[in-house]
């Protein structure tokens, strides 16, 4: 078995989901492992990582609205507010989605389900770089 | 070192945690691995995982109360509904949960806590095969 | 590639965030491994894991109540309920937060963000002895 380490960096256009499934099957595939195990980290507490439905939109959309209504930008339910009125809901939502995530990898392949993709959740209302890590075991 | 992988498919009776702790363990214990980790990954994104309280029913049933208030079965809330007005919730609940568990091998046997078990988390209301694979590295 | 496991036991001093960042970078950093991963797994589930931020206490503080606004210790709630009124909630906190996480090891060292920190979240009134199982695989 061997292991193979990424640094990725991935910024979204806006506030919300951003697909980097086709940037982490790249890296994968060219380490030609057949049989393992992906991780991704991201180094951000204002941004997190999610798998989640890839084929409608809609869902995207649905989901962030979901959280924008179960995490208010209101300044009066926070004393952390002196990064802005998104800061301290980006930390929640990071909180009640992912900092890492697991995928195998069986036949040299990500093992994602047919409708499973991964996703970058930018969380602050001014996008930035995002650094997410990648290290694959396998052989 | 050396890894391991399985598929297992299991089918909740009715939407809720369905507990596949005995499954996992199975296969887990068949493989002769001494120390090593676990990981248990859905491929889907209307279910999900959960490790979770084994021994009292009533706190099943509240999670997954807890969830139905939380992530309503509204349709005025989505504009994903063409899947029927559970699907987009399914959706959100998985996101709020897990598609991938580790939990570490110690001495031949899964390290869960006295009162941990593993769960799939159906979220639809009508239940489906899902599919769910281990992978397994240690030594 | 080597594997090594440990049991860390931490306490909270009371109800909320206590960061573990310093006891687990120790350990891993005694074991010498250039290139890795290492996974934590908690062995309870009225208790959880995360990573957050880790510069401000109003963090630790805002996202706690949040939590305990979206989940109220309200017995009529719920059926579980004999173990007192914040125990339901607190295996709900759990499921909405993590059993387990992952941090690369990139050069001798956990690769974790400039503000991320490794938190134990302690989710009942009376804090007691949490185990934290730590997994490290690399070379």
């Amino acid at each position: 078995m061997r292991q193979y380490q990424h640094r990725l960096t991935a910024r979204a256009d806006k506030r919300g989901l951003l697909e980097i499934t086709s940037e982490v099957e790249g890296w994968t595939r060219g380490q030609s492992v057949e049989s393992g195990l992906l991780t991704l980290f991201i180094r951000h507490t204002s941004a997190s990582l999610l798998i989640q439905e890839n084929v409608s939109p809609d869902v995207l959309h649905d989901l962030e609205r979901f959280l924008m209504r179960l995490v208010p930008e209101d300044e009066a339910l926070y004393r952390h507010v002196e990064e802005g009125p998104d800061d301290m809901p980006a930390h929640i939502k990071g909180a009640l989605t992912q900092t890492h995530l697991n995928v195998p990898i069986l036949d040299g392949r990500l093992a994602l389900g047919r409708y499973q993709g991964v996703f970058l959740f930018e969380h602050r209302r001014v996008p930035r770089d995002r650094e997410v890590l990648l290290h694959l075991v396998g052989a």
